[in-house]
C-alpha cells in the first residue's frame, strides 16, 4: 500500500505546470513551494488536461489514474471547480498548518494563526479590487440571500422607497425579500422577455427618492450580465450589486457601489461565506428589529469575528485571493476568461443553430453560458454523454431546462477546449 | 523532496493504533481503510501521546516531527480540537471526494454526491442522539448567534412572553436578542454569583403564559452545565436549548425539547455550520418580517438546500457523526469525557486552593474547565510555560479572566494527563 504510484506524475507537474492551466503559470512561488513531502496526491494534477497532445509518458499516469478516478472538468454553477493548486495547498496543510501543530479548522478564531489568515485574505482582497480604505471588507455567513434582507435593514427605514433593477431570479428573490423591510419598485424586468436581456440605461425611470438602486451583476441561471453600470438618479447616488457569480473574475471599479456582495462558492472558494464589500458610512442605521447577526455595524467593529466565523472557508478564498494575484491580477484573470467565454459562444452561434444561446449577445455573461438544442428531445442524451467524457454539471437550471456551462475562473481553458470539441462531435452525429 | 520521513511513523500509527486515542478505538474500519497511499502525513498520528513513557523508536518519529511542529494539544474554547482520524479522512480525499473526480469543496449542492454526503450526516446524527422522525434537522449558517433571533421569530408574535434562565454569558445573550422579536423575561439568572451555580428548578417562578423555556444547557464561558433539566411549566409545555458547547458530548432526550440547536464547532465539526433539531409541529408559524433565511419552514422543505449550504463543513461534520457511531455511539463518548473531566477537576480541587474551580460542583462542566491561581499574577507565566509544552489556549475568556481547559470529545486523555503532570510541576515549582 505504500505510495508507489505518485512520483512519475508529481514530477510531471513540476516540470510541466503549464498543461494544467490556462492562465499565466510564470508566477506560483507560493504553489509550488509546497512541503511536497507531506503527501502525493498532486498526481491527479496530470489528469485535467484532456487535450489529445498528451505525451506517452503522461498517458501512462493517466491510466494508473484512471483506476481510482480521474479529475472531472466540473461545469456545476456553484460550488463549482476550484484551482488545482489551490486544492493541493489545502490538502498539503489541513492536517497541520505550517508547523502550527493544528488544522485550520481547530483553530480559535481568535488566536494569532487565524488572525493572519483572515488578515491576509482581506489584505489579498483589496489589492485584487483595489478596495479603498473607506470601505470595510466583511466575511459573513448565510449566502447572498441573507444579503438580500440585510441590505434594506442596514439602508433603510420601513417606509423608504428602492429601487430594482430585475435581470433575473437572484434579483427577483433579492427585489422579493427586500418587501419585508422596505418599500422595494422593480423599475425594469427582464421577465417577459424570459431575462435574455439588460435595458438601454437612459430609458429606467428611476426613483429620485430611492435610498438605492439594486442590481444583480451577473444572473448565475439565465447567464445575462452587466457589462458596465447604470447611475443611480436616487438622492443618495448608491448603486448595490450583488457579484455572487462573477465575483473576482474581471475588474470592477468598487467606489461606483455603495455594496458588492457575493457569495463565495463560484469563483473564490467553497460555499459557507459571503463577502460584503460596504462604504463605511453606510454602517451604523440599521432598523431596530435587524437580527445582530444582519447588522452591519456589529461585524465592521469586530472585524468579521463576532462571532465564530466559518473559519476554514475563508480560509480557502484567502489561498484563492493570493493564486489570483499570483496569476497577475484581475485584469489577467479576466482576459483568460474572455477567451473561454468567446470559444463556447462561437462554437454555439457557428453551429448553424444546432446550438442556440437565448442571451442578447451584448450581455452576455463570461462565467454562465445556457445553452439549448434545436432538437430539445437530444438534451439528455447531451448531458449524459457529456458526463461519460467527465465533464459534469452541465445541466440547466431545474427553473430554465436545457443547458449550461459554468466557466467560472477554475475552469481551465482545455475544459472549455473539450466541451466545444464534444458539442462539435455530438452534432456530426445527430444533425 | 520525496517522501523520506513518511512511512515510519505511519507504519506505527496502523500498528498501535489504541496509543493515539483515549476513546473505544476496536472498531475504526472507515477510518483505517484509508486509502492510504493518497498521502502521508497521518505520520503526525505519532505525535500526540505525549507521554513518558513513548518507544525508542516513536521517539525518532517524534524527532523528525518536531522539525516542522508536532501536533499541540489544543484547549481552545472553539474552534477546537478535531479527532486525528477524521483531520487524516478528510485530507486523504480533499483533492478527490472518493474517485469523484472533484473535491467536496466544487461539488453542486444538488448533485447527487452531496446529496449522500448531507443524507448520511443527518442520518448518522439521528442514530447518535436517537432522533425521532417527528423533529426536523437542519444545517444552517450563521452560528448560535442566529438562532437567538430565529427562536423567537419562529415560535412568537411580538407581545408573548417567554422565559429565560440565565446560567452564563451566552443564555443572556439570547435572552437579550429576543427582546426585538418577543416579551422575554429572565426567570433567574446567575450573574450576581458570577455564573457559578444552576438554581434548583423547583423554585423556578414559570410563567404559565409562556411561549417557551430557553436554557443554554453548557455555558462555554463559565463552565457551568445542566446534568437535568428543569420541566417547562409553560402552556405550550416548550424546552429550547442552546447546546453548543455539549452537543453529542453525552446521550440527550431529544424528546424533552421543543428546539436544540448547536454550533458545530465545539464537538461536531468546524465552524460554519449550525445544527438545529426541531420538533416538525413547531416550524410554519414565523413572523412575517423573519428573513427568509431564518425561517425554520424554509429550511424544512428543501432539506437544507434552499440556498447552497455550508457544504464542506456540513461533510466535516458526517465524518465526526459516523467516528462517535464507530467509537461506539455516545454513551461511550460520555464515559470518556467524564474520565477526563475527572481528571482535571480532582487536580484542581486535590491542589490545596493553588488552584481553584469557582463553580458549584454538581454543575460543573464536562467540557470546558475554569480555574484560576491562588497567586494570581502567575497566571501570565502558566499560559505561557503550557503553550511551551505544546498546550494551547488555555488563556481564560477575556470576560472571565485565569485559564479554561476545554476538553471536547477530540481531545485526547493524553492531553488531560499532560496539562495534569504540568499543573503539578508548576505548583511545586511556584507553591
Amino acid at each position: 500500500m505504500a505510495a508507489t504510484t505518485s512520483s512519475s506524475p508529481h514530477s510531471l507537474f513540476l516540470q510541466n505546470p503549464n498543461r494544467h492551466h490556462p492562465l499565466k503559470t510564470s508566477n506560483f512561488s507560493a504553489f509550488t513551494n509546497l512541503k511536497i513531502n507531506n503527501f502525493t496526491t498532486r498526481r491527479h494534477m496530470s489528469i485535467t488536461c484532456a487535450s489529445p497532445a498528451v505525451p506517452i509518458q503522461d498517458r501512462a499516469a493517466t491510466q494508473i489514474q484512471n483506476q481510482e478516478g480521474e479529475r472531472v472538468f466540473n461545469f456545476a454553477a456553484g460550488p463549482a471547480t476550484l484551482p488545482e493548486r489551490v486544492l493541493a495547498k489545502a490538502q498539503s496543510e489541513l492536517y497541520d498548518w505550517r508547523g502550527c501543530g493544528m488544522s485550520v479548522m481547530e483553530m480559535s478564531h481568535r488566536g494569532k494563526e487565524f488572525k493572519s489568515i483572515i488578515e491576509k485574505a482581506e489584505s489579498d482582497l483589496r489589492t485584487l479590487l483595489n478596495i479603498p480604505q473607506e470601505y470595510s471588507v466583511l466575511f459573513l455567513q448565510g449566502g447572498a440571500t441573507t444579503q438580500f434582507a440585510a441590505i434594506p435593514l442596514n439602508l433603510c427605514r420601513p417606509d423608504d422607497p428602492v429601487d430594482y433593477l430585475v435581470t433575473g431570479s437572484w434579483g427577483d428573490k433579492a427585489y422579493k425579500e427586500a418587501q419585508k423591510y422596505c418599500n422595494p419598485k422593480v423599475i425594469w424586468s427582464g421577465k417577459p422577455e424570459k431575462y435574455t436581456k439588460i435595458p438601454s440605461f437612459e430609458d429606467l425611470e428611476q426613483n429620485p427618492d430611492a435610498k438605492y438602486l439594486h442590481i444583480c451583476a451577473n444572473e448565475t441561471i439565465h447567464g445575462v450580465e452587466f457589462k458596465n453600470y447604470p447611475t443611480p438618479k436616487n438622492a443618495t447616488g448608491l448603486l448595490i450589486a450583488d457579484m455572487s457569480s462573477n465575483f473576482c473574475s474581471k475588474p470592477v471599479d468598487v467606489t461606483k457601489f455603495g455594496i458588492i456582495y457575493a457569495g463565495a462558492q463560484k469563483n473564490v472558494g467553497p460555499s459557507g461565506v459571503t463577502i460584503v464589500i460596504v462604504r463605511k458610512d453606510l454602517i451604523g442605521n440599521a432598523q431596530e428589529s435587524t437580527p445582530v447577526m444582519l447588522d452591519y455595524k456589529i461585524h465592521d467593529e469586530n472585524n468579521s469575528l463576532y462571532n465564530t466565523p466559518p473559519c476554514y472557508c475563508i480560509y480557502m478564498c484567502g489561498l484563492v485571493f493570493e493564486y489570483l494575484l499570483e496569476l497577475g491580477g484581475l485584469e489577467e484573470v479576466e482576459k483568460m476568461n474572455k477567451k473561454k467565454a468567446e470559444l463556447l459562444y462561437n462554437a454555439i452561434d457557428g453551429s448553424n443553430g444546432f446550438y442556440r444561446c437565448p442571451v442578447e449577445k451584448s450581455v452576455r455573461s463570461l462565467m454562465n453560458v445556457p445553452f439549448t438544442l434545436e432538437k430539445s428531445e437530444l438534451e439528455g442524451e447531451f448531458v449524459k454523454e457529456a458526463a461519460k467524457e467527465q465533464m459534469v454539471q452541465l445541466k440547466g437550471h431545474r427553473s430554465v431546462g436545457g443547458m449550461r456551462a459554468s466557466i467560472y475562473n477554475a475552469m481551465p481553458l482545455a475544459g472549455v477546449e473539450k466541451l466545444v470539441a464534444f458539442m462539435k462531435d455530438f452534432q456530426a452525429k445527430h444533425a
